[in-house]
């Protein structure tokens, strides 16, 4: 009897693994759409084709493009806090840690094609579901902003305007996902560790000026 | 009968000066509204209600809203272009010169609605309008790209790759409409200041490093 259970439990966690598989696959299907077509014009007939899935089969996973959007949004953000989480393990600067942070930020825009789709069209979520991603962003946001401010009080940086400077930051991150091209010359980390070192370098500030 | 001319030719400027302004007013509702409600949800009934016209009379001017945010992004890097421009004409340093255009660029977007509007939703309009609007910001960042080239190239900046830090730059200039709150603290142009500022002491690098 217990083994029995024990092979139902298990034949349970293989359906589970499966179905989330199968649901990770078709977001990452989902966000190639957005990216290609634009989140408005993208239909869920599309999102099935790319996903290789009826669209019946499709509602049974999602009930719209709203809520596959809010899923994409909702894992790349929980890659990016999880980046936050690690980075205060890290030995070294707190330029060192926040570096690791801004560079794990891009190759999650730009790598994970969901993560693409993080940071557009938030406006599109209905009010709920919207709600806890902009919960979730402030929570990220607000941990990048408390390493900026850790720089300035063991000075590191020098930084007189951490909120702005903050979203100063995160803005020229989000915005690589409107201009990467995934067929250019420069790979996702390599765009990353550019940027991430420049923006670092402005917080360093300008000794000579 | 030359003075006849004359007035007519007065009234007929009369009425062209008059539509051009009913023009900018409506783009200004328009880009109110699209920044409340979203470019997608945003309907021509409720632009007429924000312009207080009726839907018919906005159809006169405009064909659709598509049309409308073509022409806010139009404007928008008309007066990007503008200041590009002008910044040649300034005496002092790369440094100076790149600080008054970045500055400008935000203040466009914060100050003007119609800028707001400049950087959403490119990919929403028609094939023809939106050539035309990706060929004009091409211009604009080729000509920011130029400046940081310039002051890599006299010494006043540390810039190995400027095609990606040019767009990590544009990048957070952009991004500023999608958090700037205009009930907020800051001014628009204090904000522009501390961006600008800040973004510049990253070309300049760190000597300390």
């Amino acid at each position: 009897m217990v083994q029995l259970l024990n092979n139902r439990s298990n034949s349970g966690d293989r359906v589970r693994r499966r179905a989330e598989g199968r649901r990770q696959e078709i977001l990452r299907a989902a966000a190639r759409v957005f990216r290609r077509r634009g989140f408005d014009t993208a239909g869920m007939r599309e999102i099935a084709e790319e996903a290789d899935l009826s669209p019946g089969n499709l509602y049974h996973y999602f009930n719209g493009k709203h809520e596959i959007l809010y899923f994409c949004q909702d894992r790349a953000l929980d890659t990016m806090l999880n980046a936050l989480d690690r980075s205060g393990t890290c030995a070294g600067t707190v330029a060192d840690r926040l570096t690791f942070v801004l560079t794990a930020h891009v190759r999650c825009i730009l790598d994970d094609m969901e993560g693409a789709a993080a940071h557009l069209a938030v406006d599109a979520l209905p009010g709920e579901l919207r709600g806890h991603i902009v919960a979730k962003r402030d929570r990220y946001e607000s941990g990048v902003r408390k390493l900026v401010e850790e720089g300035g009080q063991n000075g590191e940086f020098q930084v007189r305007e951490p909120v702005i400077i903050t979203r100063a930051i995160l803005g020229s991150l989000n915005w690589t996902a409107q201009w990467f091209d995934p067929e250019g010359r420069k790979a996702p980390g390599d765009v990353a560790e550019i940027i991430a070192a420049y923006l670092i370098r402005g917080l360093k500030g300008d000794t000579r000026a």
